[in-house]
Parts: C-alpha cells; sequence; structure tokens
C-alpha cells in the first residue's frame, strides 16, 4: 500500500487515520454483532446507540445544556439556506444576513427566493470579501441575524461570537465547526456539512436551541420542518446511518485529543507553519485581512499563474493534494482541517520555502 | 471475528460480503490514491470515475437509453414524497396515487399536505392492503399516476408495469429496485432509497426521463428542484459520497453475477424456500393475496403471539437477526433482499420446519 498523502482538501476532506483503522476494522461486523453498520436496521439497539452517542458528544464538547436538541439530517447546508427561512421567517418578519462570500450569498438568496423579506445586516462585497465585518445593523422586526462563520474559499474568519440580544443569532459553521472553543449558548442554531471537520459527507449536524421550536412555522411540507426531526430524534426516515457513525467515531477523536482547547491549539500551530511563510516572504502573498484570517482555510497567491500551476503540480508529486485554490478565485489554498495532522502543516511550510528559494 | 449472521432486516439491509471486503481494502487507501473515499473532494477526477460508474451501471442494468438521467440526491424516499409534486403537480393538473399502505399512504398526504389536488385511483385499503388493485381510474387532467412497486410491511408487490398511455408513471420502487428485471421505458420517474436492494443508507437514486424535465415547476427551492440536480450531475452541493461508492460497487455486483435476470431467478428461488414452508404448513400463515406476494418481504403469521416471540427469541439465538414483523403490523417477517445468500433463505426454512415441529 502506498502512504497516505497530505490532504489539504477543502471538503471532504482528512479523517484521522485512528478513526479509519476502526471503521476498517469494523466493516464487517461491528463489535461482534456479526453485520456491517451499513447493514443494520436504524430501528435497533445498536444503531441507536450510535446515534446516541454522536448526540451526546455534541453536547458534551460545545459545552450544550438541556436546551438544545442536537439532529442529524440530510441534504447538506444547501438545505438548511431552505429550510431555516422557512421554519423561522413568518412573512411579518424580515431574515437578516451578513454576507461574507460565496456560501453566505447563497444562503441569503435562497431566503429571498422562496419569498421571504430579506435584508443584508453587513457585507464584505465591497472588498471582494476579503475581510469580516466589524458592524452590523439589523432590519425592523428581525425573523433572526444568520451569519457563516467561515469563509472556506476567500479564507476569512469570524473571531468571536457576535452579540444579537433577542434577536436569534443563525450560524453556518461548516468550516469551522470544532475547531476551537466558542460561546455556543449566544447560537439559536448552529449547522454544519459534516465533510469538513468532523466527519465524511452525507451528514449534516443540526443544533437548535429549544425556545426556536415554538417559533416553527406550523405549516411546512414534513421533510422541511424541524419538528419532524426533533419529535423522531433524526430517524423519521432512515439517517445516513454510516456517516453519523464515522461522524461519531470522529467526535470521540476530539474528545480523546483534549476538546476544543487542544484542538484549537494545534490548529493555531498548524496555521502557523503556513501563514509563517507567508509573512515572511515577498514571493507568497496572503489574500485576506490578517485579523481575520482563518484557521482551516488559507488561502495565497504566487507572482504569477504559471508558478502557481508549477507549485500545484510539483506539491502533487510530493504527495501533497488539494492545494489549488477554489475555481471562482484561483490561486493556491490550503485547508487545515482538525484531522490533517501536524506533519502535514510542517511539511507544507518546507515545501513552500524550498519552492521560494528555486523558483524567486 | 464471530461469524455474520443472517440478516433478514427490512432495510438498511444485507450487503454482499465481497463488496464489503473491498470496501475494507480500500478505506485507509483508494486504489493507491493515498486516502479514504470518505477523505476525497468531490470535485477529483478519481471521485467524478465513481460518480460516472454509479450512474452508467444504472443505465445498463435497467437498459435505460439516453432519454434518461439518473441522480443520486439524499433525504431518502420521503424527501421524493415532496418533490414530486412540488416538480411536477401544477395548479391546474390532479397528482394520482395507488394506494397499496403505509409508504404510498406516506406519498400522497404529502402531495394533499402541500396543497396539491390529490386523487386516489386505486386502493386495497378496504382489505388492510393485503393485495395490489388490479385497476385504476385517473382522475380529469392527471399530473401523473405514482405507485410504490413494493409494500415493505405488508409484502404486497407490483407483477407487472402499469399501463397509463400518455400521464406520467412515477414509482416508488425503494424496496424492490433491481430485483427483477422490468420495462423501465414505461415509467417517467422511478426513485429508491438506496438501503435495502442497492446500497447503505445516505443516498437515494432517483432515475427521469427527459421529457419530464421541461414540465419541471420553474419556480422551486434550489434544493428542491429536479433542474439544479441534474444540471451539475447530482453534484450541486456536496453528495453522499460514500454511499454513492458503496451503491456503485453493488451495482457492479449485480452485473457480474448476471444482471437482473440472473438475480430474478435466485431471488424466485429464495423466497420459494419460505413460502414452500408457509403453504405446506397450517402452523404458518401467510397474509397476502397470493398471487400479490413479495419476492422481498415475507410477512407471517404463527398460531399465537407467544410462539411468535419465542420464534423471534430462538431464530436470532441462532444468528437469524431481524425476523419481528414491522410494529405497526406485527407477527413476523422476512426480508430477502439481492445480497441474502441463498443460504440463509435455506437455513431459514429449515428453522421453520423444525421450529414448527417442536411447538405444533
Amino acid at each position: 500500500m502506498q502512504n497516505r498523502v497530505h490532504n489539504f482538501s477543502a471538503g471532504p476532506a482528512v479523517l484521522p487515520e485512528e478513526v479509519l483503522r476502526e471503521v476498517q476494522e469494523e466493516i464487517l461486523n461491528y463489535r461482534g454483532h456479526g453485520l456491517s453498520v451499513m447493514e443494520m436496521s436504524h430501528r435497533s439497539a445498536a444503531f441507536q446507540e450510535i446515534m446516541d452517542n454522536a448526540v451526546s458528544a455534541v453536547k458534551r464538547i460545545l459545552k450544550l445544556d438541556d436546551d438544545y436538541e442536537v439532529l442529524y439530517l440530510q441534504g447538506g447546508a444547501s438545505t438548511q439556506f431552505l429550510m431555516i427561512p422557512l421554519n423561522f421567517c413568518p412573512d411579518n418578519k424580515t431574515a437578516n444576513y451578513i454576507n461574507t462570500g460565496a456560501w453566505a450569498t447563497k444562503a441569503l438568496k435562497e431566503a429571498k427566493k422562496i419569498g421571504k423579506k430579506m435584508y443584508i445586516s453587513a457585507s464584505s462585497e465591497d472588498k471582494e470579501f476579503t475581510y469580516i465585518p466589524k458592524d452590523f445593523n439589523l432590519s425592523e422586526n428581525p425573523a433572526y441575524l444568520h451569519i457563516t462563520t467561515n469563509n472556506t474559499i476567500r479564507g476569512t474568519e469570524f473571531k468571536i461570537d457576535p452579540d444579537t440580544g433577542d434577536v436569534p443569532l443563525i450560524a453556518d459553521m461548516s468550516s469551522n465547526i470544532m475547531s476551537k472553543p466558542i460561546v455556543a449558548k449566544k447560537y439559536a442554531l448552529i449547522y454544519a456539512g459534516a465533510q469538513k471537520n468532523i466527519g465524511p459527507a452525507g451528514t449534516t449536524l443540526v443544533i437548535i436551541r429549544k425556545d426556536m421550536i415554538e417559533k416553527i412555522n406550523p405549516e411546512l411540507p414534513t421533510m422541511m420542518d424541524y419538528n419532524t426531526h426533533i419529535t423522531k430524534g433524526s430517524m423519521f426516515n432512515t439517517p445516513s446511518c454510516f456517516a453519523i457513525y464515522v461522524t461519531g467515531k470522529v467526535l470521540k477523536w476530539i474528545e480523546d485529543n483534549g476538546g476544543l482547547i487542544e484542538i484549537e491549539k494545534k490548529n493555531i500551530k498548524k496555521a502557523s507553519y503556513v501563514y509563517d511563510v507567508i509573512d515572511k516572504s515577498d514571493f507568497y502573498r496572503g489574500t485576506v485581512v490578517k485579523e481575520d484570517r482563518s484557521m482551516m482555510n488559507i488561502p495565497f497567491r504566487l507572482p504569477t499563474e504559471e508558478l502557481e500551476k508549477k507549485f500545484i503540480i510539483e506539491s502533487t508529486e510530493k504527495g501533497m493534494l488539494n492545494l489549488k485554490g477554489h475555481r471562482s478565485v484561483g490561486g493556491c489554498r490550503a485547508s487545515l482541517y482538525n484531522s490533517l495532522p501536524m506533519k502535514a502543516a510542517e511539511d507544507l511550510a518546507t515545501f513552500m520555502q524550498d519552492f521560494e528559494k528555486i523558483n524567486k
């Protein structure tokens, strides 16, 4: 077997090798049950335990109390873009959004598309989404304020959890969920596609504060109604069982590795390897205002597009994959999610320095 | 490792052991790429190939020509219950349904719930859904006729593909997809949660005849619009990658085993083992009209509920799992999907005969 590569993919992304080895061990016969998790009835005691563990781990890690419901749904963040205004923006209210780029833009467009009143509370579009707006203002009668805590494409990140008073704060945390401690109780709803920091693609974590339940629109299609999924513990219909099982293992890995305080320390160190090279160089150029830089996704440019192409080719040859920037912005991008080993960041930094020396 | 059990689960259900072994082999390092399929960008060439193979296998197995689009979506059949009337039932038309029990009932209720005109073209509710209606009548101006080709709970199955002339025929085939040859070209849309006959939970196969595309409601939320997914080849957003990968392997296994003609022969033989025991016995009692019996799900009763409990306990002890009937109808049920080995059906028949001798 060839060695495993350093995987800098923006998502689906690297998973802890320990988790994959456990999955491998259990794949034909889960803990002596004589069948794979993929073959298990979701109504079985064994799967219920898997689901319960995946739910309780989220509560422990984020220090949530019983005021929160934890769901594992399908359809990705894109389906949440729809469900949030459907459930929580009645006709007499306005959905508020901070626009920090691609995914935030999609979220606010969806609210508008389905006929909701929508208001942009703040935006960094004026500078191509290369910073995080520090202030925002709310519309009259706001249903909620929606933020995207990390922009995977541009590499910007909210460093604080905003204060919205009585207005429900809703956050898409797909690309930085559980990468650092947050003040979870500030949020009325948090959602995240699992496939970046906490698991494989196929399941979407949704965390809802219970006071939001009474605000749910009572006339919704069954699958679009959060109540459907809350009432049935994410098992109104067959959930994405295997993705939830692997996510549960990644969450356990986070706890076993010291939780979010330790994870953040490692993430700061990993990101520093790359940011330090960028900051000490006039060859590499960061694209984001320093104070708003993401710990998860680091976009950078080289002096020419030719050099960027060469950089991608040579890094790939050295087993460092997926360093190409998003097709909408070009350049290079390194994603350094929780599960990326420290050595991958070290090796990337070394490669960047070597590449600069040779090509400067 | 304990031996693998005989898994008679109604879904998620047994997968071919060969497929699980391949998955196990590739889980840390997919074909020398140095990473798991769970860690792969869905925009990578390697994953695109996985998706393309999963799509083309469906076309080959069902003998579909280029008139059909094949999608892998999220949210299960329950989400299709919503998307179908949203996309294909304009306000001036009526959604028609044949009601053959639980899942068909949910599908038609959803159409009604979202405010569509709904008409029940035929129903077997008069006899507790223990048969398949042989005739149906359509409403005026029908948008489509929806059928559920196999009732997992009651154990009934359509033996023919109905003729609907110019009216689009739409079918939920979740529990008998690819269990036998069908006249696929009769269908305007076929959908199936993967987790019974073709893969693990987490992905939903949707097959759409291209003439349906122009009928799609032009004003739909992004994720509810089939056009979104058709245009982007099921990758508008991150798909349920791993479930699609495993489904692709199961489809290859179907082809390697002779396709649907050979699969049907084996399924007939497997079902016969169990039905023969039932028919020759006055201890076991089938619950369905003989001519409409499902090849996939075989419900049966014993003389008393006490004996049914004993049957479940003793069969479980012998490594035959999930023989309990659905909670809504009680009794026993054996699900014999494609991937269930012949030996499991043989062993069950032997156990049933032994149990009868001892307990009669």
